[in-house]
């Protein structure tokens, strides 16, 4: 990469120029180098941006290797490490995987990245803090998101699941199998996929003629032990649940404990339905029915993204079906 | 990497006219280029081994990179990624992971490793043909291999775990609970750690003075499916077991769910040990009592071999200790 101007726009001596600082600055902070003094970095880049200075092509030779970053190794990090592998595999490329859970873990993180090459890179973050996502945009490589659950930003192309369509099919299958008392532990609320999954629970009990009960709806944090504790409290109600809609497989996890512990079978006392279909939910005692997230599609349609190319004509926000599959842990009410 | 004769051994002119070749064909295989047929390449490397051809120095220069494979991504993988993630970031290095579920998938992978740059490959694989461990070795690369299950070759450094002192460890804390009736569902038989495992249980048994029951014995595959139908039979038995050590912490879940469908309640009726204690094992209903292995601890050291260039000096084979996590799947029998 050298310092030579955007095309047709403004050259590195003006964007220097205004900075107040040298040329070969310039050029250090255009090409991700870290001995560039933060706020030196800072004033150049808000120049860059406002000038409108276009990088210059990126590499033409791939680096063959892709990124994929998690704030954290989650049940479901699996699948996704999986689907993603398999299509770079296909590319003749190679997946890097990161995991980077606090903002000290993302400044060393870029900083590596800064030395090294990559093809593009793909986020998997429950919540990426504004800083670490204007560093990122900041490097060459294109960027894609899987499954954001806070507001995607509109410039970053994003592929998700269909969350409310899960919500609803995960209580309308209960409905169906006769439960009228249908609790929900939700994911983290301000995110917004908990939001989803949430509003289609409400809407497919207001379809059915049954009336939302506060009571039944607990705010969790897609974590077992919350949804442990929120299942226990909702289990001992005067008038209880028979079936219960975890907004993922490890709170539906929680709630098998609870269950348990309040010596009720399953699904003969409560019936349960996850999200996400990890690979442990097969293996769960009952195996849980849940819908299943299409992980590995998702990080994999995020690969081929990446490797064509592709991501700036992409249609920047893509959501992938959920399907509902049915094993073990839901049956109609005893009661 | 140029075509400079080893040092004091052997130059490229004298195994080419060994093999019948030209110097560029040798100089290719050496390099680990594509385009040599597979005979040639065959040849040549069985001369390169023969004469002890000493392969030039690496690059100087780090490419941050460090290569992770498996064959598969059972759950156990996450604890791998992590721990080797971990003391990458920590060494400013990245880890790819690759799954090479096939021949064909490894034939991909090492055509796309040539093309592309590594410090080092690190092995967590179930099984490993010949062809591949070769091929492997005859890349630039130092090898460091995690969790070796069949027979390490003498030549690579490995990292494992203490299987024979976690079978015995499992299985005293059932005797101490004051079981006699012990069952055990081990890993594929063929497999190292299987029977380092298996042996740990007999020797617990018989230095308690317990016989041990051939019948309750029951070779698994670390896989859920085989395990659940092992302990139905067993369970089945006229004098049934009170306790089953399951050699992984998938085939504890394959147990938990017989013991559900013969209508056994957990621990009351039956108490379960696993192996690995994977992050969804304090997740299980009950939670699992399990062996830990170090897997994080592993993945590190490996990581850390590689990035020290220390590999070449490295103590042969190191075992970490396992450690027994009790949690609430074991309990005095009731009868």
């Amino acid at each position: 990469m050298t310092a030579a101007p955007g095309p047709g726009r403004v050259t590195l001596g003006e964007i220097a120029a205004a900075a107040n600082v040298s040329v070969p600055t310039v050029s250090k902070v255009i090409n991700g180098r870290s001995d560039v003094a933060a706020e030196t970095r800072t004033r150049v880049e808000s120049l860059l941006h406002e000038y409108g200075y276009l990088r210059p092509q990126r590499r033409s030779r791939r680096a063959g290797l892709i990124d994929l970053l998690f704030t954290d190794l989650s049940p479901w990090a699996v699948e996704i490490i999986r689907g993603a592998e398999e299509a770079a595999l296909a590319a003749k490329s190679r997946i890097a995987v990161s995991v980077i859970p606090s903002e000290q873990d993302a400044d060393r993180w870029v900083r590596s990245l800064s030395r090294g090459r990559t093809d593009g890179v793909i986020l998997v973050l429950t919540e990426l803090p504004q800083r670490h996502r204007k560093r990122l945009a900041e490097l060459h490589a294109d960027l894609v998101i899987v499954d954001p659950v806070g507001q995607p930003d509109p410039d970053v192309p994003s592929i998700g699941a269909a969350n409310w369509a899960g919500g609803l099919a995960a209580t309308e299958h209960l409905i169906q199998l006769g439960h009228r008392r249908i609790g929900t532990i939700t994911g983290r609320p301000r995110v917004l996929c908990s939001q989803a999954r949430l509003d289609g629970y409400r809407a497919a009990l207001e379809r059915a003629g049954i009336e939302v009960d506060p009571a039944l709806i607990a705010p969790g944090d897609f974590h077992y032990e919350s949804a442990l504790e929120a299942a226990r409290t909702m289990l001992e109600l005067p008038d209880p649940p028979t079936a219960i809609f975890a907004a993922s497989d490890v709170q539906a996890m929680g709630v098998y404990e609870a269950a348990r512990l309040n010596g009720l079978r399953m699904p003969e006392d409560l019936s349960v339905v996850g999200f996400d279909d990890v690979p442990m939910s097969r293996w769960m005692s009952p195996p849980l029915t849940t819908l299943r997230q299409p992980l590995a599609e998702m990080a994999a349609l995020a690969v081929r993204t990446l490797v064509s190319g592709d991501s700036a004509d992409f249609n920047h926000r893509v959501e992938l079906s959920t399907n509902l599959v049915i094993r073990s842990s839901t049956a109609p009410p005893a009661r």
